[in-house]
């Protein structure tokens, strides 16, 4: 008998990126591909069926898993919509791959795939409950309960970066006001800082003290989120990923000050910021778990 | 065989509240014992005690539930403390009872219990997951997942006035600050019109356009946190219920708008706020039915 395999595919605005993936989590296949020009549902499905072709004949393919950017229904397997490929409305991807390929298929949200796969094989493995956080663009968010993703009533549980944390703040591209990632985002380190956070990094990789300034000020908005979450969901284990978690010891200080302001001694002392341990890999990885492991 | 009953039991900060309650749903007896000059451990658990004997004179007790105020450790049994009993800390009430009654005993947060009464004999009943909100002092909340009660890692989920929605805003007896509850409570309410609720109740009975301006105001307070919550859990139901709850109907429309602009229309469109439907008795109700129904 030879192992089972998966596909993990985590389809970006700007490339696919897919794996072939172990039950125990080894990726033993990489590619990106890119999807200009191709972005319509159609096309979109014959790239994912080429690459489900492409990985039959290196692996014994038991399923594909798709982590889609947007608005995914869950349930009903399809993307309600999504701010990378404006001609998507109800695109029931699950159907017409399944049916294309003849495998089985899994749909989720990214960041939630991010989020079982960092259960699985990364940071969140052995956590019975965590809130997986991807800081980048915006914020991806994942809630895990139980080692499986919540997904509440259709699928679009964890859009963390859309709690409101500034009743009278910026303008969110959500058509909202003042949510967390108007400031816990790159555009957020813009506004704090008027850099871009690869600069700030490097500037307080130098000692730099305006850069220390600004992350602090970044953890303070960001440890705001995090004990909202906390004493909303009484989860204490947070996985942070995504490019400004790259950053994690730069503002780890003044969130967890933060965090210990703005939450019970009990939820304080018990409250874990855990760097994710997959980097980007974390959504490949991710999908094809869902797809080895079951829907959930 | 006769029918199962619990004694269902809220404990309030000045009243012990009881009652005896079927598997069906239905009280057969209510009564209430002031707790004055009895505050401690001990005294507690007496009249605790007191009150199972008192109930199994009248009905086949199978079991007891305590709604307690404050944070409770929902797996170890115990209050940790309580803003209404100070002397309390690791008061580990459920095995105390439990050995002086010779009755199973659960422990529960206050809300906690509120919310698994309303699951099942009121307005959350048939609801697969839903956020049960009760407006007062502070506010309560319960978050239902699969019919059950979510506790989070310890027991202490669902501190949802505590979520962050004004970053900068007023100083919360918590800790922290800008918590949902410093606007949307008995205090939020002064703050916002100088007025008790019962007064700004009656005075939008009667169509004072002041007082509709307030609960406007209120509305939007309450409707972000809202918006909030439905975001972070993607849960579209939400159960009000409290002393303030009884003027929804006053700042139900403003907050819709409210979520309206700060959810997706995806969500927006099946969001409901429903009115809570046990009045007073949901906790007693609650507290039975976690006895009659098992620990979760």
């Amino acid at each position: 008998m030879s192992e089972k395999y998966a596909v993990g595919v985590d389809l970006g605005g700007t490339n696919v990126r897919y794996g072939i993936v172990s039950k125990g989590g080894k990726t033993t296949f990489e590619r990106s591909r890119p999807v200009e020009g191709n972005r319509t549902p159609a096309k979109i499905i014959d790239i994912l069926t080429d690459i489900a072709r492409e990985a039959k004949t290196r692996a014994n393919i038991s399923g594909i898993g798709i982590g889609a950017p947007g608005i995914v229904d869950f349930d009903a397997g399809s993307v309600i919509r999504s701010p990378h490929y404006p001609s998507w409305r109800d695109f029931e991807l699950r159907a017409l791959l399944a049916k294309r390929t003849g495998l089985p298929v899994v749909l989720d949200n990214d960041a939630n795939m991010i989020a079982y796969g960092e259960a699985g094989y990364g940071a969140g493995k052995g956590l019975k409950n965590f809130v997986m956080i991807t800081l980048g663009t915006g914020i991806g968010g994942g809630i895990v309960i139980d080692g499986k993703v919540f997904h509440g009533d259709h699928g679009f549980a964890g859009e963390l970066g859309h709690q409101v944390i500034f009743f009278d703040g910026a303008h969110c591209d959500c058509g909202g006001r003042g949510c967390w990632e108007t400031m816990v985002s790159i555009e957020g380190i813009r506004q704090i800082s008027g850099l871009d956070p690869k600069a700030l990094f490097d500037m307080a990789a130098n000692g730099d003290r305006r850069a220390f300034a600004a992350w602090q000020k970044f953890g303070e908005y960001f440890g705001a989120g995090v004990a909202s979450l906390a004493n909303v969901l009484g989860i204490f284990n947070f996985v942070i990923g995504g490019g400004i978690g790259n950053a994690l010891k730069f503002f780890l200080g003044p969130a967890k000050k933060e965090i210990t302001r703005r939450t019970f001694g009990e939820t304080a002392k018990r409250l874990n910021l855990i760097p994710a341990g997959l980097g980007d890999m974390a959504g490949i990885m991710g999908s094809a778990r869902m797809a080895l492991y079951g829907k959930k």
